[in-house]
């Protein structure tokens, strides 16, 4: 491993996470990953957690898990594994997740079966779920790259080519060269996404309306005393830290009973290991009553019918156009860095972004407007024609976004 | 991942492990074989398999865990853990582990976390290790190549060559070629050892004497009724399986208060990533009364304090000079292949290899002479200039091993 890694790791680990003292780390990745991971395992331990836990998850051999195991068989939840995560919530718990997508690797498998899968799983879970959901402790979605997901991204390229080149551009977005300070880098980006947040929430929009070219025009409602969030922020024990890196987004929570109007997708959506592209939905009064795709249609009619509430919205995230990250002009079937290229609109479960938001319960939640559901998946509709405008409580019209960047 | 993969994770799967339509199995490796146990993973499923768990852990991840972890924290038992190894036992289960060492890997962990780890582990899941000490179902321990065990084993080749020759090795001793049908080499292999097993049970030996120019001079009796094992062996269910791949052994089970003399190693024993060399072991009605080392020391002391029986053997086995494995001149550093160059005597547990010994418990075992131990590591002993002795019951003298090799 280079340096380099050792500084990345250290980024991840003690910039973004802050793991303080005493805590128990939990680490989920891909077993290609396992060099990295003993980096971060290390950057933990020095940073005097309690306790690494690891986790690694092949993708190859899940697909394999659909593919041959019965239906009954694959969503059986034995005891052992809700007790385990019983056991982990009473830690002072932080998580890491490092994602490396397969695009296209589930092709082949049953959609209801991952769809089964995914919503007996997400059930079962949903304490350990919503430990990360609303914040309680801190928690990090990261990237590393894999040879599978490098030749995804440039299919034109020999394989170490490829991973340099993935690794060379996760480093850039991720604020990370030889020579800087990226602690530094971080607390600077950190400061700029709060002054954005700040200058959305002194506007105190009622809702917002995005239209482009492509066809998109939907008006967004925010929830009353909605949070405008970015960077870094504290969990609700005090830690601050970042839940995503790279990030590049002020994201705030919709209501979920008022959404009107059409939205275009602009970049393909990895769900599960399944494609999904060219597609719109149709929201009336904040529910999808329409939709359609070129491609994987199938698996987003499964993510819309997962539960009662995953036709409905959960975050509205704002991201200039012109981004470092979408500046690389490069897709990179991964969630995590193509939503940060692009604003996006989250189907599913939404952050609990207002005051004592943390604190309430479900159905308080729901009653304030914020949607509750199994699923949590981000799609990218952000455009270089894109124009947003909020209206205000008091019935003010501000422009947002111009020709594709937040212009406030 | 090339056809001789395929053909090596067939040979594993379907004729060593004779996984069944409807079994569990659970595959143990490195996290760097993720591909290889993608194979397994889907050859067992050819096979029907119910569902295959697979449970990835890194040693370099397990070595920062003792350096950096409290003994209170490492020797915590989570309950989930209890739990899922009982949930495992409703299945019908069958295990497969992959070993590649990391040798010396240890060096720097304090010995005695390592062996309390080992004493709670081995306590809180022993009725797991006991279902296949006791062949309640089907089970293997194999290889497969890493850069890290190759460096080892070949410190003059460069990464990649020492990868391709150590695996050209392990194949070589697995009975796997290109042109050839494997299963067909281990059908004659095994028919081999049963004749060798068939002989030995023959004579009923009392006692058997080993005796080289190193020093070593043991008379290591043997419990009544014990039965020489080697080669493919019904599980208690009645399904065949090889529990060794490659094996060269006939073994069966000592006395465990019936062992006199002095035994030196021939071969370094990696245990837990420690090394432990030139040592020697001396034995009164039993029991290890003193013993030196010139390498390990400490880590062998451990070992031999594990619990009130660790000082005690329940294994010895028979393995000519002239082996195909021993042939190869080479240390592996495993001892998967190091037992099968050599003749071995394992410390700890004893196999029930006696007449319903599989139905037996602890107590009824200890009654007849079999050991009962937390442990069971082997070392080896075994020399060119090796000479063994049975004595059978009734009194007579028979040659086993002579200059090495295996002569009845």
């Amino acid at each position: 491993m280079k340096n380099i890694d050792r500084k990345y790791a250290n980024l991840l680990v003690e910039t973004a996470l802050n793991v303080q003292p005493n805590q128990t780390l939990i680490i989920n990745a891909g077993p290609e990953h396992h060099e990295f991971v003993a980096l971060l395992t290390e950057e933990a331990y020095k940073l005097k957690a309690k306790q690494v836990i690891v986790k690694f998850t092949s993708e190859q051999i899940s697909r394999l898990h659909y593919l041959y195991q019965s239906e009954e068989t694959l969503t059986h939840i034995p005891e052992s594994l809700i007790l385990e995560h019983d056991e982990y919530l009473k830690e002072d718990l932080v998580k890491l997740a490092l994602r490396s997508p397969n695009p296209g690797l589930m092709n082949d498998v049953d959609a209801s079966k991952v769809m089964a899968v995914s919503q007996v799983r997400g059930k079962a879970l949903q304490a350990f779920a919503n430990y990360s959901m609303s914040n309680q402790g801190q928690w990090l979605v990261a990237a590393y790259p894999t040879y599978n997901w490098a030749k995804a991204v440039f299919p034109e390229l020999e394989a170490q080519a490829a991973y340099d080149k993935l690794y060379e551009y996760i480093l850039y977005a991720t604020r990370v060269t030889e020579d800087n300070d990226p602690k530094q880098e971080w607390e600077k980006h950190n400061a700029q996404l709060h002054k954005q947040n700040s200058a959305l929430n002194a506007y105190n929009f009622e809702s917002v309306h995005f239209k482009n070219g492509l066809g998109t025009d939907i008006t967004i409602g925010l929830v009353k005393g909605h949070i405008w969030s970015g960077g870094n922020s504290p969990s609700q024990k005090g830690i601050p830290f970042n839940a995503n890196v790279p990030t590049e987004e002020s994201f705030t929570t919709p209501d979920r009973m008022n959404v009107n109007g059409i939205v275009y997708n602009t970049l393909p959506l990895n769900n599960n290991g399944r494609l999904i592209d060219k597609f719109w939905l149709k929201f009336e009064d904040g529910v999808v009553v329409d939709f359609d795709a070129e491609q994987g249609k199938e698996a987003l009619e499964g993510l819309l019918n997962t539960d009662e509430n995953s036709r409905r919205i959960g975050e509205i995230a704002l991201v200039s156009f012109d981004s470092p990250i979408s500046n690389l002009k490069t897709l990179f079937y991964n969630t995590l860095f193509d939503e940060n290229a692009s604003c996006h609109i989250a189907l599913g479960k939404g952050y609990p972004l207002i005051e004592n938001g943390g604190s309430m319960n479900r159905d308080e939640l729901l009653e304030r407007g914020i949607n509750q559901s199994l699923i949590h998946v981000d799609f990218m509709f952000g455009s270089e024609d894109m124009h947003a405008e909020g209206t205000t409580f008091d019935g003010n019209i501000v422009t947002i976004i111009k020709d594709g960047n937040i212009v406030l």
